[in-house]
């Protein structure tokens, strides 16, 4: 018998983990839920998800425009064993009464605060932790492509003190009211970022700094981390633990050409649906090595990064893969993720 | 008697520094280097700056557009003590055997190689290598940037170790072909970059590595520096200290709402001439300090930041002052940097 989902929110994250659902075995996707009848709602009747609305008001705005309406968010969560919440910031908070009154299991994203669910989630670091809950947080995107990293190099070396310098992209492609247009802005101004604190409640015990600016760009973020690992590995080692882990990806720069945001996009436009790169990309060239300091570059697609770690999520919570090896190498094969976007 | 000064180019940092030196008492600045007679050209000619051309052939453009040539830049090199070579990046150099031949003292940008000249410069941290030297090259505007923090920190706290990160601009405000658009370009893809190096040419003793990339604006420099003092001072020594160093404003984010490389220019479009910020800015709400751990952000104007060395250059080659202090604070005078862009 398959689960069934649901998906709250059809933005940048929903749409995305709801296409994603289309091909993941074992689960069916009862349907989503959206509060206008714009261009995406079309194309996700077009391609056969069915809608749902916030509430009866929103309905009539999708009959005038020629869409089906199934039902409301509470028609959805009577009839699905998970709800994926991609609402806005904060807002998933606000229907979590709603989902646990429904009896169903609940995937949060990053913007929420970590107390809105059982377990703050990072498939890399503890799938373990989310098997047989009842709610998870998959962390945010920059959250997400730091854990990738630091959990994959914890486990072979030993990470004991991370520092990490977050330059993020002002807006996604699709938001046509945010800046800045030219400047640099410090997000915030003190240090350290609030994703410090969003990697430990991933990872309580790691020793990190983070701080972040926010740069007029919207393709994806760039991180320069620096690593202090317990075992002191050559670069060849860190390059084999990388080349051999899911979802990183490991750019040669200089043979490729691919040397910034902007090409990493226009390379995965040649082989990716909406460009997506839900893979970590790792700068080969950047990797330093100094008496066990690491130093790199690497890129987050914010897009489509936490993707994966949707689906493994509803993996982990009903217990569809016990492990986190499983779910990922699974996970990975159904959503077409790779070792290379060339 | 004054000494006799021509600058060679007459772009971002050589317009500045001429018009700088119409304020430096002992100075007379005989004219500039000029290729063509476009907006700026005009504009020097109406404050009363005399112009000379590269040669004979660029000079009938001028007199077209009603322009007056004083002669060719062989000619200015007759009649002056100091040449400030402001020509595009690596173009000095080769204008080098002719100032020699003129037996003219020598001031070269960062954009040459460090052997260019005898010694490179950076006013807070070795003024005195300077003093009656036949050449110097100030170092370019990230690297003055990084060099008035770590020779302040080293001289109070002693500066074992330098991390730093490099958000650059994209493009100064008045160039109209470069890019990126919207892009994150890492410069280089390796590191460290060459900052690093260039740092070292000034204090080859430090222990730095630096990281850079190129974001899409045009108004500021943006640094993330982490350093490892000897001494373990406390967060307010760091401050007072910061508050008592010339060319250095530290500003609070909290009080004033300055967060970003945007708000400071608007500030400053109200209070100084082109909006120019030559001090470095430090940011008060981001300097943390964990156990001789530093670390904070900066803001470097890359078209002013280098003018105020610029004229200490000139004071060490002609010996007009003869130690560090008395040269910053007078040249600050005449240029009317202050301890606050408020």
């Amino acid at each position: 018998m398959s689960v069934r989902v649901g998906v709250n929110g059809f933005g940048t994250i929903g749409k995305r983990v709801a296409y994603a659902l289309l091909n993941v075995g074992g689960v069916d996707l009862v349907g989503v839920v959206k509060k206008t009848p714009d261009y995406s709602a079309m194309q996700a009747a077009r391609a056969g998800i069915r809608i749902y609305t916030p509430g009866e008001k929103e309905a009539r705005a999708f009959e005038e425009a020629g869409l089906r309406v199934e039902g409301t968010l509470e028609d959805l969560l009577g009839s699905v064993d998970v709800i994926v919440d991609a609402t806005p910031n904060g807002v998933g908070e606000s229907y979590k009464p709603l989902y646990t009154k429904a009896g169903v299991k609940q995937v949060y994203q990053g913007g929420e605060r970590a107390e809105v669910a059982e377990v703050s989630f990072s498939s890399l670091c503890n799938y373990g932790e989310a098997v047989g809950r009842g709610s998870v947080r998959v962390v945010s995107c920059n959250t997400t492509g730091l854990l990738r990293l630091i959990c994959t190099l914890d486990k072979a070396f030993g990470v004991e003190k991370v520092r990490a310098v977050l330059i993020r992209r002002a807006a996604d492609p699709k938001e046509v009211k945010k800046g800045p247009i030219n400047s640099i802005n410090l997000n915030p101004p003190s240090i350290p970022s609030h994703h410090a604190h969003d990697v430990k409640t991933v990872v309580p015990k790691i020793d990190i700094v983070t701080a972040a600016v926010v740069v007029p760009t919207t393709l994806m973020h760039v991180h320069h981390v620096t690593l202090r690992l317990a075992d002191k590995p050559s670069r060849d080692e860190v390059l084999e633990v990388l080349a051999r882990t899911p979802r990183i990806i490991v750019v040669d720069a200089g043979l490729t050409g691919l040397k910034s945001t902007a090409q990493l996009i226009d390379a995965s436009r040649e082989v990716r649906r909406r460009a997506d790169i839900p893979e970590l990309i790792v700068f080969k060239d950047s990797i330093t090595l100094d008496d066990g300091e690491l130093m790199l570059f690497q890129a987050v697609h914010q897009e489509s990064i936490v993707v994966p770690e949707n689906v493994d999520a509803i993996k982990a919570l009903t217990g569809m893969a016990e492990d986190g090896e499983t779910a990922i190498k699974e996970t990975d094969r159904e959503l077409g993720l790779t070792k290379s976007i060339i």
